[in-house]
């Protein structure tokens, strides 16, 4: 009952070694040779924190590759900081490992880790191993920057914003079903895509902070597009509606909705995306679609906020769409 | 193998609702309604940052009472902050709940959170709640203030520097014997303090602040004094003497090793002790015994630090004590 037996365990000294290296680049990480990091906040910027866990069996595989795990940890985190608007720059990273875990599947997680925090440019500034009985448990602190009072909420929406989503939307959901092996049908080039998106999402670190000072009001689609618009309405004391057939599909799930247009379900309601809703003025619409093109993220405008409660999702003619019949189901909001 | 279905259990819905308040303080916090939480540093100051995580059947026991888990979670990360002089303000939790933790269990779990972040002033400012099928797994992320470039560090140590600890030792591992049933013998009162002080560790969060600019080096006693000293040399390049005799112990942990000597090993290696050991030169020490008086906490020089690299634990007589009789085993210097 107490964390010290397993100290002297080799894998723990393994997980020392492996780490040390992801915290040089940030001095306050003090070499994760001490109780805690220090950490330096700019004049006129604000620290934006954010802290997810992933659970094995829960949320990804136990035979996932090791490395994917650990990166798509980095990314889920990523997301929510650039979904502020804000620039990541640390990470704290909490691991509960089986005892079983093994050094070569440690050594992967650790390259894994170390590929994201050099591609993101996060240092790796201190956090926890224990060991479980139970399955491989993580969580991850994450840290980023922006300017003070600047932060992209999901509170600041207006009526008649217009509703933008980055990238593509239910590759993620698409991509577990994949990886389950339920998509027997599709392609098997576009099946892997789905599948390399879910256990690998793209968060938009680029493209975040440049809608500071432009989009009213953002967060990330984790959840799925309808319930999180949902949380982005009702922080911002609106409704919305979305045009189903404004929603950007990659190829791979153009193809799986041809072949079963029940799938629309995982599109609207599937979560894992990753990609950043959110509402800005009309009169940013081009400046916002340049400045996403710049960094090679798509932009697309799916609807607008309206006053009201309701998330609304119309086919193209303007109908309400019935999402009981597509399958998607009623997410009660939780997660406030 | 997404988070999104278990967004709606009814435990999720409550956990929001006895969360929320404990964030109410904390402007940044958003209400817990948001991405991510906003923080804003005071000019001159660092943050300093802590994250540690509990598993149940490894760090407590699962039938432990659920507000002493939350309490102590909320602890052992408070008492990391307070040895490097920090002043604690905010925390973030990541809970794995299993599927079966009842909703008793989470009010209880709530009030004890709720309990500790009044007590010590610090706001639940973000998170994350998911489902396990494993043990309950909880992390905590605590966040302290201290003055830019003034934290205690583990490396600040200096040959000559007396060597001094908070409180007594040794309670935190008796008191874990304690709860195991293994000391039958000692007074019924002498068992449950101990237990006590296991379940319930007293981060000295009044006291580190104050040691800030008088003390070189310090850092939290959660590994055991022994291995704990060993760190703070290793960073301080020196070694360090601990005369035994010296080493406060409570009337329990007295009475304990009046009735099996060997126990010593647990006042020299057991964990989860949570007082602070710091090196401080000699013409401070009254000055900080004064300080820790005025705040009601106990200061004890224990040794020193002299050239070298080892810790040598010295009886009354000088005399070096031979740490594998006392039963204390030697561990592997793996926290780096």
């Amino acid at each position: 009952m107490s964390g010290d037996a397993s100290d002297d365990r080799d894998e723990f000294a393994l997980i020392a070694r492996l780490f040390a290296p992801l915290a040089r680049s940030y001095p306050g990480a003090l070499g994760l040779g001490d109780d805690a990091a220090l950490m330096d906040v700019p004049a006129g910027q604000q620290v934006v924190l954010t802290m997810d866990s992933m659970v094995g069996g829960v949320h990804f595989f136990a035979d996932d590759p090791a490395d994917l795990i650990a990166r798509k940890l980095v990314r889920v985190n990523l997301s929510d900081l650039a979904a502020k608007g804000a620039k990541p720059f640390a990470i704290m990273l909490s691991a509960a490992f089986p005892q079983d875990v093994g050094t070569d599947w440690l050594r992967r997680f650790a390259d894994g880790l170390a590929q994201d925090c050099h591609d993101y440019g996060v240092a790796l500034i201190g956090g926890d191993t224990v060991s479980t009985p139970g399955p491989l448990t993580l969580t991850l602190t994450a840290f980023g920057l922006v300017g003070q009072g600047r932060a992209l909420l999901r509170s600041g929406g207006r009526d008649g914003d217009k509703v933008f989503v980055t990238g593509t939307l239910g590759d993620g959901a698409l991509g577990l079903l994949s990886r389950q092996g339920r998509l027997p049908r599709l392609d098997p080039d576009l099946r892997d895509q789905l599948t390399r998106r879910y256990l690998l999402p793209e968060p938009r670190t680029t493209l975040g902070p440049k809608l500071v000072g432009l989009a009213h009001a953002a967060m990330d689609v984790s959840d799925g597009l309808v319930q999180d618009v949902g949380h982005l309405c009702r922080q911002s004391g609106l409704g919305a509606v979305i045009i189903a057939a404004d929603l950007p599909l990659s190829p791979a799930a153009q193809q799986a909705l041809a072949d079963d247009p029940s799938l629309l379900s995982k599109v609207l309601g599937g979560g894992d995306d990753y990609e950043i809703v959110f509402a800005a003025p009309p009169e940013h619409a081009d400046k916002i679609i340049r400045l996403a093109d710049d960094v090679g993220v798509a932009v697309t405008a799916i609807g607008h906020l309206r006053s009201g409660t309701d998330v609304v999702v119309q086919d193209g003619q303007g109908r309400p769409l019935d999402l009981a019949r597509t399958g998607w189901r009623h997410f009660t909001d939780t997660r406030g």
